[in-house]
């Protein structure tokens, strides 16, 4: 299963003139998700040739500006370019309501039917769900109802052993309940456990996206080992008294819950405008979890 | 006095690429005025080093997303800049419930009071007033609500005809009234009036912006003799039928306007993304009026 991550915008608050709003495609056996549409996410995606007809689901975490304000933009464009595809947006019930009034005044008829999920952001709940993946909210500790997203993989299929089935001569029809479970009895009635004749498969990859919110260890059982944690770190660990007081985190904080939560890489991002080389931040967050990197927009991300 | 236009996005409906929804800054001897305010125009300013906290009245012609979609932005933006100066906005009630809406569902505080001024674009008033311009609504034809602005600077100071004043031994203190109009009564009591004292000032500046809007001369007559007409041309002749769907013009109707009103300059604007190349569009409203030219971002005209 391929999962690739193109971050759109990874400025926090205000966009800069080199840094945009919050914004990230995540890429799923080329199934198109998009997380968080700050301002100027519509163009980003055309600069880094996203087809962005292509995506059926948007999930908003929370609804300061930075996060959405690009939605209504990226909805009317969906209309103009003749989009009749449903789209699915998952978010706080406020943005039901931001968007209707704007459809209303403006007049546009919409040509695609746009199909609202209110998020509860108290607790932690699966919220979309397919054939290859399951998305979960997060719920994060931040001034107004947010939420982050665990993207995982579906559960795959068992290993067949094959040095055992062979040597069993179990026909090649059984093998596909076996891989799913189930175990096998043979014909003179002696069952074999699915654990002799298996063993489990490759781990589902996982994506943990977690911005924005203060230092909360709440979420670390949730997004345990995970194969990429993107973690907002707005500002360095000299600023931590304006992260608390504006439920922000640190490059430090990032980090540590990264730790904590033993994720196989860490990405942050949500920089602070006040930053123009992001090196200091990713250095810092070293300090405390080696494999952290820094999110860079429009690089795509194999996780 | 001085009167500079930097367009800051020109593009009809959707931003392509290379042409930004619709937002235009006019700077009138240092006072920034903001003219619609399309998804993006806080990064455009950045990008042409506009000072935008300096921006104290925004005129936003329509509630069509390309014309108000930047505006939540800047404004948190301000906010976040730590503004503490007031705004005003110009435009249809509806624009303040959009505002106000976000305003609650963020728990945005906003540090400068924002003070709304409802416009009704039936017809033609004179809604901004200050020592040095008026800015007046125009009704345009369009398929929701919509005004155009016309910027005209104050009537200036009548001149004083040298030789006749300084023949006559008028006192110096009396040249201000003089220059504003009064008649003068010598001290033998006779009386000359003001017009053989003085000639008329330079002509006021003006300028007119037009858009969004189907074709109509409706307007002719208030826009008549304006230094620069800037007025949207979203299609080509070709997709006139286009544009008479649409409520929008063509560069044909556009000159046709500036010909009929006798401007000095049109600018036309607000492209359709189907235009890569705006050449053949300035070529065909050549045609009909020699002195167009485009609007292109970033560029900064005097008017």
């Amino acid at each position: 299963m391929s999962f690739k991550l193109t971050i759109l915008g990874c400025s926090s608050a205000t966009p800069t003139l080199y840094r945009h709003s919050s914004a990230q495609i995540l890429n799923v056996n080329e199934r198109l998700f998009l997380i968080d549409c700050g301002e100027g996410a519509q163009t980003q995606m055309r600069k880094f040739k996203i087809k962005f007809q292509r995506i059926d689901n948007i999930f908003i975490s929370h609804l300061h500006g930075d996060h959405y304000l690009g939605l209504m933009g990226l909805l009317f464009t969906f209309h103009l370019l003749g989009r009749t595809k449903e789209i699915h947006i998952y978010s706080d019930p406020g943005l039901k309501k931001i968007i209707d009034m704007q459809i209303e005044i403006s007049k546009a008829n919409l040509l695609y039917p746009l199909i609202f999920h209110s998020i509860d952001s108290a607790k932690s709940k699966v919220i979309y769900n397919d054939d290859i993946i399951t998305v979960r909210t997060i719920h994060m500790d931040h001034r107004i109802p947010t939420v982050g997203f665990l993207f995982t993989e579906k559960p795959k299929e068992r290993k067949i052993r094959k040095e055992v089935i062979e040597k069993m001569q179990i026909p090649v029809k059984e093998y596909e309940k076996i891989k799913k479970g189930s175990d096998f009895t043979d014909a003179r009635g002696k069952l074999y456990k699915n654990d002799e004749l298996t063993i489990s498969g490759p781990k589902p990859v996982s994506y943990a996206c977690c911005s924005d919110t203060g230092y909360t260890e709440s979420y670390i059982p949730l997004i345990k080992g995970a194969d990429m944690l993107y973690h907002e770190a707005t500002f360095m660990q000299d600023k931590l008294k304006n992260a608390r007081e504006k439920f922000h985190c640190t490059s430090i904080d990032a980090a540590t819950i990264a730790l904590k939560a033993g994720v196989k890489q860490l990405m942050i991002g949500h920089y602070s405008a006040r930053y123009n080389d992001l090196n200091p931040l990713l250095e810092e967050a070293k300090t405390v979890f080696e494999n952290t990197i820094l999110a860079d927009e429009g690089v795509v991300y194999n996780i």
